[in-house]
């Protein structure tokens, strides 16, 4: 009847609006589906009958399996050297005269063969999986032109194959303008739209389509031109908005009924509650908000209060957060953006799923793929307290 | 002539004033000590002839072993419960009145059988060492009487004896009042000073000795009357000094030549001053600095200024930095503090053997202990950089 049992455990099944925990609990899957969870009291016996593997996991907790729904993880070159001239005084603008800046990335990746990138970013990835992450989001956005935006989501999809991994990809061609459009952000937006975009879906390299809207980056307008397009190809959106100001992007996230919108920082009360109200998610970045050094905070309060889903994310990119570690992020939520232990928790896992859109999974329930995380610890609490290190004994994925 | 050769790497030796790099180096090893160091091109040939073992490390950089020179990872049970409760809105003394803070991990730590503070603590050093660590202080000071504190720094001795590294231990009885003394804080002082310190030398399992001397902790004065104890015993001293306001701690380390005064983020010009005159090494602690959310940071420029050498250590310890990861005390350290990448490298190799007293290692030189780190890196900047993940990929105590 079962494939496989996992005894001897804790559950953190993040059913209800709480962790949902289940102590001397047992799970079992069948066909990659979790067939059965609960009480290891009540587990239908006898299981030696049912020729399932039988796990004893020796008193660990089982989590869903962590879920990473903002990454940029396929780039080529870092910025460690950008990173070490600022240290030692260089300014921006000394840095960016000099090359730096995302621009470098941009010049890196496309300089890169698939090949260059796909060994790149396995390392990054293999980090994440370690600590208990069976899907990943990976995004664009280091092309800024059709060749480059579709080469990286081919390494996305060829990492997630290459990996027990999900692999979930966002187009984010609209990250920054290219050297080719410089003086002409609205064409390139157009651009975006009109050719990358299509493109991209025709291969159905895009699970979902995300935009850079700041002051710096793309206007709302010109983000509507690419969710425009995103809704014609019947691509789902997500949005980097108000990072940098409040610039409006919740809002419009909400309009078009985003999956998420991510930053936050700068989010006014309305947008939150525009969002909260259109379903969107949260998508909290505290890995970024360190990195940067920004002091302003996401509104968490504003959140709860109008009942918005929260999740967390790495963020993982070279510019502005070269993380590697989503416990960390569980840390950094809590310690930045005083988030319970339960909020970032639930965070990286079910909300995360509906960050991605994704139904089958954040949760330990029957019907849901089996994909679970083993932990070496007392309680749940233990994930967002330790700083560094790695309490991940086992992970599986669709029962594996 | 050599027991082992390390060749195709990249060396940041730490010799001069920087990080003293060598591109395609080598380094040899002859009775645990290194032997030769230098450019690969300059290598007394032929190694065939000398029958060392040669290892082609693949471009990968070398460091000394790191030195994590201040941590507290022996102790009885974890916080992270009440981490959870102060997220959920309890008030530091709610959670007092609960029987948290400092003196439940006094009453787990002595509950705590030697057998279980030492399986406790393995986990915990074994993350360090993953990292490259490769020399490790550990402090008492949960015990707050004989018995307890000596049991801590007899585990810590036998995890240096279980695990390849070399650990160093320190005795901080002096780290808060316990309840039998409550009311009696000088009395308790000089209880350590009589009682526990000379206890601690006598058995030989105390390196040094250490003190808080902080307003909720010791006054200058009653440090001082544990420090001429030391004094007494031959034993080295260092402080917790100037964590929470100027309380003259960095004076006072400097006034007993103090090995090392450690976080310093309220320590006035002065004391500052004082240390680098003594030749006492500020050790800075950005763990501590970020879980606390303490917003003063130490003044490093008057450190640079007035040529005091700074460490960097992960304060490892169950209330104020559950920190696991000397690597992100890099980053931290770059992050928060503004240290450069040459600055928090030599924080966590040579000036942090200095922090310890020990003129044997944290530099790549002939004679000293062959205690090497290799990582699969670009450049060192990478390790101040990333955020999580583990580069390392090779580790070598006495040329084993
Ligand atoms: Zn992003
Ligand atoms: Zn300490």
């Amino acid at each position: 009847m079962f494939d496989r049992v996992w005894l001897n455990a804790n559950l953190a099944t993040m059913q209800g609006e709480g962790l949902g925990p289940i102590e001397d609990g047992a799970v079992a899957a069948k066909d990659g589906r979790i067939a059965w969870v609960g009480p290891r009291a009540t587990l239908p016996l006898p299981l030696a009958g049912h020729a399932a593997e039988i796990t004893d996991c020796a008193g660990a907790w089982i989590l869903p399996g962590l879920i990473d729904c903002h990454t940029h993880l396929v780039f080529g070159g870092d910025r460690a050297g950008e990173f070490e001239q600022r240290l030692a005084g260089a300014t921006y603008e000394e840095i960016a005269r000099a090359g730096g800046g995302i621009l470098s990335t941009v010049r890196a990746t496309r300089a890169a063969t698939e090949e260059a990138l796909l060994a790149a970013a396995a390392p990054r990835l293999q980090a994440l999986l370690a600590e208990g992450v069976t899907t990943v989001e990976i995004k664009s956005g280091y092309g800024l032109e059709a060749g480059t935006e579709l080469r990286q989501l081919r390494v996305a999809r060829r990492l997630g194959a290459a990996h027990p991994v999900a692999v979930v990809t966002t187009l984010l061609a609209a990250h920054a303008v290219p050297p080719e459009f410089a003086g002409r952000r609205t064409d390139y937006a157009r651009h975006v739209a009109e050719v990358i975009l299509p493109a991209a879906a025709r291969e159905g390299l895009a699970d979902a389509v995300d935009a850079f809207c700041e002051r710096i980056a793309f206007t709302p307008e010109e983000t509507a031109l690419v969710f425009d397009a995103a809704r014609a190809a019947g691509l789902p959106v997500k949005l980097h908005a108000d990072q940098l100001c409040d610039f409006g992007g919740a809002a419009l996230a909400a309009r078009y009924r985003a999956l998420s919108a991510d930053h936050l920082e700068h989010a006014s009360p309305e947008g939150i509650a525009a969002m909260a109200r259109a379903g969107s998610v949260a998508v909290l970045l505290p890995g970024a908000c360190y990195f940067i050094r920004e002091e302003k905070r996401p509104d968490v309060a504003a959140m709860r209060a109008a009942g918005l889903r929260m999740a967390l994310a790495t963020d993982m990119n070279p510019g502005s957060s070269p993380a590697l570690s989503l416990l960390l992020m569980l840390n950094l939520g809590c310690t930045l953006f005083r988030l319970t232990v339960t909020e970032a928790l639930r965070g990286v896992t079910v909300h995360a799923a509906a960050a991605l859109g994704l139904a089958d999974r954040g949760r330990l329930e029957p019907g849901l793929r089996c994909d679970l995380a083993l932990y070496r610890i007392a309680r749940p609490a233990e994930l967002c307290y330790w700083i560094g290190g790695n309490p991940c004994c086992g992970r599986v994925v669709e029962g594996l």
